[in-house]
């Protein structure tokens, strides 16, 4: 890698299995001896949103996370992204990423607008996967992705987004 | 304001001036009861990035923070942003982001490459503004923003940037 920005470059894989791996084998390698939280998850956003909006050509709107807040624990934080501007918090029960908070459960979203209590930051998003960070059996927060497009995410995109997330858990401090 | 995301609109506005100002008022109103760092600064960035990309034109690749490393004083680790992948700790002292963390004083640099020890992140950056931002006297983290074109920024770029990070240094908790 001459630049860190490379790391962005997903022009080298074609199959989605190949591309989801990137971004996993590219976070691993820049959290090596890394352990601060903002900024893993911060380049890891990047990874996430190059990955799907170049590599995989699909219009992800948002692409980030949310952490259980230090300042109450019934609440999601926002935490480094890409994207537009989005909500700062975020009850853990309420809405998509809510949902997966409580639950610790991946919520693969095909339709928002059909999730009960879908809470829209962006009005313009029409699918959502929200998947849990889980470190020592407790929640610290969750990798939200937004699409443009109905159906924008399958069970290929949440297996390697948990495995995303395993690592993530394990690499940071919380 | 229908939806947050609505704050990445920059196109109700046509001057500099008043694109910059629309970027301090968002984020103040963003920031309106939220102290925690990590929330203000990754919708910051959004702001920046949209405002600069969208409103302006200007063709910015990268919008974000680093603060002061609490694993170690003496450099700057990567905070929120908007881009491609960055490099993840600057010395204090070392490349523009440094410089402006050392002497607590924008760096305006039309020409990336003219500046001693110009550390590249991204080798397109042609040229870069870095603003300190400062709590009770100390330094807590740099604004930086990097430009595909040379001169990519100005005075009245340093100003307003300059009054934003003494509304997130005076907003936030350290």
């Amino acid at each position: 890698m001459a630049h860190h920005a490379d790391y962005s470059d997903f022009s080298a894989n074609t199959t989605k299995q190949e591309l989801l791996q990137q971004v996993i084998d590219s976070y691993q390698a820049l959290s090596e001896g890394q352990t601060n939280w903002v900024c893993n998850l911060a380049n890891c956003s990047s990874l996430v949103w190059h990955c799907y909006n170049e590599g995989l050509a699909k219009k992800v709107n948002w692409a980030g996370f949310y952490v259980v807040d230090p300042a109450d624990n019934k609440q999601l934080i926002l935490g480094p992204f890409m994207g537009k501007v989005a909500c700062q918090t975020i009850k853990i029960g309420q809405g998509v990423c809510g949902a997966a908070a409580a639950s610790k459960q991946t919520q693969l979203v095909p339709d928002v607008e059909k999730f009960p209590g879908h809470i829209a930051c962006d009005g313009e998003t029409k699918s959502e996967i929200v998947v849990p960070i889980v470190h020592d059996d407790k929640l610290v927060g969750v990798l939200d992705i937004d699409c443009l497009e109905l159906n924008g995410f399958d069970t290929a995109d949440q297996q390697n987004l948990e495995a995303l997330c395993k690592l993530i858990s394990e690499s940071s401090k919380w």
